[in-house]
């Protein structure tokens, strides 16, 4: 990925959020400049701006524009402004946990500075959120090292949705492994679900990977089961929109059916998530709340009616892989291994004690 | 199902083969008149007629139409029409193998009745199209029999692709019990997968049971691990496009994967098909062929291009589900269980007695 998903331009007072919307790929690479939160609110319900990482960059961005205009002239006053817009970001999407944790640092920022004039606040506020952007592109490149690691004898990779660039704030989860053996002049060739029902390996992880001269063959989310069979893919990578306590991992609906197959046929499955998508307050993935998208995403994909209208749907965004069916999670701290209530544990201490 | 699938109009000398233009559901009910064999062709070829026994009754007619308007004065040389004919027919599609046992049928009729003369050949030979097309529908009727008595305790399935009144002359394989479950009051619910690429369940069985006044819930394919993992189904029934005499079934793709998930969750896993699909010739699945067809199924539906231009893609229209996935086999003479190697075999002595 050359451009960041998305970026802040400009200035506190005047700048704005830039993000590609990437409903529109792969036909037409268009830039959007959000002025407002509102904006921001919408790219992200209308997966504009998704993947998790990217979508908590994102939400950061989205409260220095919610908050930037703001008349407070005390820092208490500013708080309830910044708590208020953080509770409207965060009803964007239920699911992909480093939105409330990107919105809960900005909002600890807003909390801990309180001696800073509302002014200098609201600049503090950006750099953090320029802090989080910088730290997740430095997040990709030690996943991806420490993925690399898992990589010994894999030729081919099978992974869903998109993991790549396009969902971070610019190098991916998964993908970034990927990227990181293509530079390393050790290519991983991929084999990408189209994943419906809004089709971001079709339309995002085909377009990214090709763009990169990364040899990546399509196929229909059914089609993986045998592709599994026929051994022409030696391992499952793939991303995550939160993990509980205990691994259990939701992500992309499909998630769960591939890691199932994957054990069936003897191939690792490896999740690639930053800390930021870890919710250690919840034991099991029976907690994760599932978020359940409009049965047009299925019934009418770009306008076009290829079901009968009326017909009853169940449009699940995402799944919950139980983690015993999950080989190894990578995270920039390192690779964790069952069980993985202590190695989640490990890692949150780690980060606490850098 | 109201109207016929395929049927012959008319006579032998001026007769058309009407079929309803699948491709076109459910957004259009369009009847297509063939009158030669190329349009048939060409309708089993593009999907237009789909579902093996549906295959299988249109190869038939299609084959009167491709002889009906031989010269040959001599038997024998209306044998070679028949045989050039036939094996022009077979080309459409090389999976299912009603295809090849509806033709082969066809082929030994001609054989059979060199007695006759050239005309009275031709009749003779829509006479047993028309034989099959009825047998089928019998054929239907009994499936829904037999597989009623699996549905004890049953009050949701989960099925793939459509094997409903379009996939066969009339009422269906699979469907036809959840018809015949309607017709005594003891309905089944029903969820239905896409079946991507070509979209049969969002398309067809959508559309067939909702006119049916059947409750179906649309899902997509990577989403029925969830369905099953919330026990929101009891079992799974679909059907086949060939089935080796060991019981390996060959089926849409995804089907093997449903199996996998199936035997995951505890569920059973039931394929439906008429005798007409198995092919006691080959031993195991290995031997199925699988068509491959064009990537631009999954790249542009529709003629929407939903990835980039010239990404490779990998479109197997059909996978094998190995028997021991298979809970048992439902068929118009019964219903089979493992081990399917003697059940199969037992099921063609019955046959050959009858």
């Amino acid at each position: 990925m050359n451009y960041p998903t998305v970026e802040w331009r400009g200035s506190v007072a005047t700048g704005v959020v830039r993000l590609i919307d990437q409903t529109l790929l792969p036909g037409r690479l268009k830039f959007v400049r959000c002025t407002d939160v509102k904006q921001v609110w919408e790219a992200l319900r209308m997966l504009r701006v998704r993947g998790a990482p990217a979508i908590g960059v994102g939400a950061a961005y989205g409260l220095v524009l919610a908050v930037r205009g703001s008349r407070a002239t005390t820092a208490e006053r500013f708080l309830a402004d910044v708590e208020r817009q953080a509770a409207y970001l965060a009803s964007a999407r239920p699911t992909a946990v480093n939105l409330f944790w990107a919105l809960d640092r900005m909002r600890r920022v807003a909390r801990e500075e309180q001696g800073l004039a509302v002014p200098a606040l609201k600049a503090r506020l950006l750099a953090e959120a320029e802090t989080m952007a910088a730290e997740d592109r430095a997040t990709s490149i030690k996943m991806a090292e420490h993925g690399l690691s898992l990589m010994r004898g894999v030729s081919t990779v099978l992974t869903h949705c998109n993991t790549g660039g396009l969902a971070t704030a610019q190098h991916g989860t998964a993908l970034s492994i990927v990227y990181r053996a293509q530079e390393i002049g050790k290519p991983l060739k991929v084999y990408a679900t189209e994943t419906r029902p809004l089709l971001q390996g079709a339309r995002l992880t085909a377009w990214e990977l090709t763009q990169a001269g990364i040899d990546v063959t399509l196929i229909c989310d059914s089609a993986a089961a045998t592709v599994m069979r026929q051994e022409r893919v030696d391992c499952v990578i793939l991303g995550a929109d939160r993990i509980a306590a205990n691994g259990d991992t939701a992500n992309k609906i499909g998630t769960y059916a591939l890691a199932v197959l994957a054990r069936e046929h003897g191939i690792p499955f490896y999740v690639v998530a930053p800390l930021s998508s870890f919710d250690p307050e919840i034991a099991s993935g029976d907690e994760i709340p599932i978020e359940e998208r409009s049965g047009e995403e299925i019934t009418c994909p770009y306008g076009l009616r290829i079901a009968p209208a009326g017909v009853r749907t169940y449009n699940p965004a995402f799944d919950v892989t139980p983690a015993k069916f999950i080989t190894a999670i990578v995270t920039e701290y390192g690779v964790l291994h069952p069980p993985y209530n202590r190695s989640i544990q490990r890692s949150f201490k780690d980060r606490a004690a850098t």
